[in-house]
């Protein structure tokens, strides 16, 4: 069952939020033990919450777009009461006074918190690999990463725990685990969905979003979380356009990218036959295929790693003087970022607002750009390189290759599955709209992918 | 004669475009010598623009708003055809192929381009002291520094050379030399005033504005400048409001903060007479002046240098391999920058949010802020200290303590000349506004300097 499926059953009175949190919590407790996905489970709290959410619609109240639903937030967003780690040793016993502005809507329309996901330690990495809380594990080979650093997040929402799990997405955190899970992971544009609440990491290339099982309850969510917040200065006050799923959406006449320079090397030859076979299908849908060349994404990645090693040096500077509480991994890139000049950020900086005009001037040829979401199905857990189509490559670098200069462009993504490699892993494309035109790549999304994704047997 | 006596003049017919150019040539000729404020002068190419002003307004075109003025712009915007050079040897035979925006946007209102004024080097200073073009003059004292960095925009327009020049101002550099210089100077709000073409210091500190000897004026000017650009990422697509000087301007009922704080330490003793006596003066004109706290100005100031020390560094970076081409002043500023690291560049751009937040709060209790310019009259050349109610101090740091901040913040303000001290030194004090409201701090600027400035005996 999907989200919005659920939300209909319990508008129908044919469930109860109660049994959906019941199912749930059993769920997790069947799960959980191979996957490591939920960090910490709410159980009491999200029976209480459920209780009520029922008792608000037997008395005709509560009919908020999550009313009753269960679903989990990744451990770095600040949830009332509830510990709320970021997957950091740091933060091992913190516990917010507050929600985080996400967390606070979700609630406010009526979604039942059944707990924290998994993720890679203070969200700095990709492998949810976490040397604290365990690694998670991907459903689909527990020999495998889910991706990260929302990884638990993937994992729950995969193996089907959760209708919905929020990630966030500094370098490809959402969009990673939803191409190794085989999950939708939407990451909207940078200023749509409020930041406030959420541990930082870059403050300039952070961004917030949903990983689910349907295009459309991805829809679902960002409609929930999305708007200006005045709490978050990077928060837009552009209006809102609601994302409406269409049940017969078109995208005929619609010019989808295709970068010839860039987006298909070095990729697993599964990998690109998937991709290519869903290019077809949106040719067959009406949708026009514009080949193209695209500014050069190699600089932009290393621009975006620039900024993201200061900016995360910056935010967790505090914390340095305890170097026996991090993992080798963020702490070697913590290090790292100390040693960034501001000249080398500025010029970062400066050299970002150039790449933003280069590829806003592609949104006069196509109205979005397809690429896969990584370049291969998931590696195995422990591997730190990786061989794709013959080369050798680092893990992390591979896996931020086709997404992380999007969060440096600030563009709405989303990464849906497509079809499986020979060992059974999903396979993932991503989907890059222009600035605010998340309704625009939800449509192409739900073409590509009508249904709910499948679910593996664990 | 003002430039808006000048505009009338010049539509009644009483005086021709050329004669207003060769009056001012002559004042260039005569003048300059003493004060070394224009650093290039284009006369011929005045007379022949003076020439086609008057033409066009002969056959009933041309009814721009600068129609035949001429003025003067400070050496770092971009004139095509016309050298520029930053006040650096660097750019020594340096000729651009377009105007900047605002030089462009002069024009195309009809303003007769009649010579570019000497700076600082490369804008990075306040003395104007400049090893390449030689010293700027204060026509005030000639042995004493006009202020910076746009200091022959002050001392040109202060000596009565032109009607109008325009300057840049990053931590200061428009408001210092109106103070030192006894003219209106006015930085806009961040984002009011295109960039584009005007050589970069700091990034985000960057500001554009005119230097005039009525308030009227300056607001006339801002009226061509101001407004979106897209070749400026920094513009504001903010709708312009025109500033419409009032013949009577009132003050009434407006709320005046005066920061008790900070404002009005350590001061020249006639400084802070001549801005008492200045507030007096709003009061009787019905204003309240409303004493409060502000925040830490001195910390605001702090982060505003670290983020200047880390952009200039950036920008100038290409060229600090010619070291024995950049004076040791601004040699020592550029090098210091290069040793900030990303994280604490990051980290002052951090703090600037939250300051630019408590700052937003002030605007509840008050309209504008009044506040001295320069807590001290204009110091000697070649000094580097000067002593100010007793306290020796750095004349660098005295000059921009009271103005830096501002651009830090983004405000608006002016500063007009509000008396002289003893040896006859104009005295400034600083107008500071909400974001967007230069229309405000010019009504009260007006209230307060109804008339034209005193001009000085050469």
């Amino acid at each position: 069952m999907t989200l919005l499926e659920a939300v209909l059953a319990l508008r129908r009175g044919e469930v109860s939020s109660a049994e959906l949190t019941a199912a749930a919590l059993a769920a997790i407790e069947r799960l959980n033990p191979a996957t490591n996905a939920m960090q910490l489970i709410t159980a009491d709290a999200a029976r209480a919450e459920a209780r009520a959410a029922d008792e608000a619609r037997a008395r005709g109240e509560g009919g908020g777009a999550l009313q009753g639903i269960p679903g989990a937030f990744k451990d770095l967003f600040y949830t009332k009461g509830v510990r709320t780690t970021g997957g950091s040793q740091l933060f091992a016993s913190h516990v917010p006074d507050h929600d985080a502005t996400v967390v606070a809507r979700v609630r406010a329309a009526g979604g039942v918190l059944i707990g924290k996901t998994g993720m890679h330690e203070l969200a700095y990495g990709i492998t949810s690999s976490n040397p604290h809380f365990g690694a998670v594990r991907n459903p689909w080979d527990r020999d495998r990463i889910p991706g990260g650093s929302s990884g638990g997040s993937g994992a729950a929402v995969a193996a089907g725990m959760v209708f919905m799990a929020m990630g966030s997405d500094t370098g490809g955190s959402i969009r990673i685990p939803a191409s190794f899970c085989g999950v939708v992971g939407l990451k909207p544009t940078y200023g749509r969905v409020s930041r406030y609440g959420a541990m930082p990491l870059g403050f300039s290339l952070d961004h917030i979003g949903p990983l689910t099982r349907s295009v459309r309850d991805a829809g679902a969510v960002l409609n929930v979380i999305a708007g200006h917040d005045p709490l978050d200065d990077s928060s837009s006050r552009r209006p809102i356009e609601n994302y409406v799923p269409d049940p017969e959406p078109s995208i005929r006449g619609l010019r989808i990218g295709l970068a010839e320079n860039f987006y298909f090397e070095r990729l697993d030859p599964e990998v690109d036959v998937a991709v290519r076979a869903a290019l077809r299908t949106a040719e067959s849908h009406g949708a026009e295929i514009v080949l193209l060349r695209v500014p050069d994404i190699a600089a932009i990645n290393t621009v975006a790693r620039t900024i993201l090693l200061g900016e995360a040096s910056a935010a967790l500077e505090p914390y340095l003087d305890q170097r026996d509480q991090i993992g080798a991994d963020v702490l070697a890139l913590l290090d790292q970022g100390r040693l960034i000049p501001a000249t080398d950020y500025i010029n970062a900086q400066r050299l970002r607002r150039v790449m933003q005009r280069e590829f806003a001037a592609l949104w006069k040829r196509v109205d979005c750009l397809i690429t896969p979401t990584t370049p291969a199905t998931a590696p195995r857990i422990g591997e730190t390189t990786t061989t794709i189509a013959g080369e050798n490559e680092d893990v992390r670098l591979a896996a931020t290759r086709m997404v992380r200069g999007i969060n440096l462009l600030g563009l709405p993504a989303v990464s849906i599955p497509c079809g499986s490699d020979r060992r059974g892993l999903p396979i993932g494309l991503q989907i890059i709209g222009q600035p605010f035109a998340e309704a625009q790549i939800l449509r192409v999304a739900q073409v590509l992918l009508p249904a709910e994704v499948p679910v593996p047997q664990l």
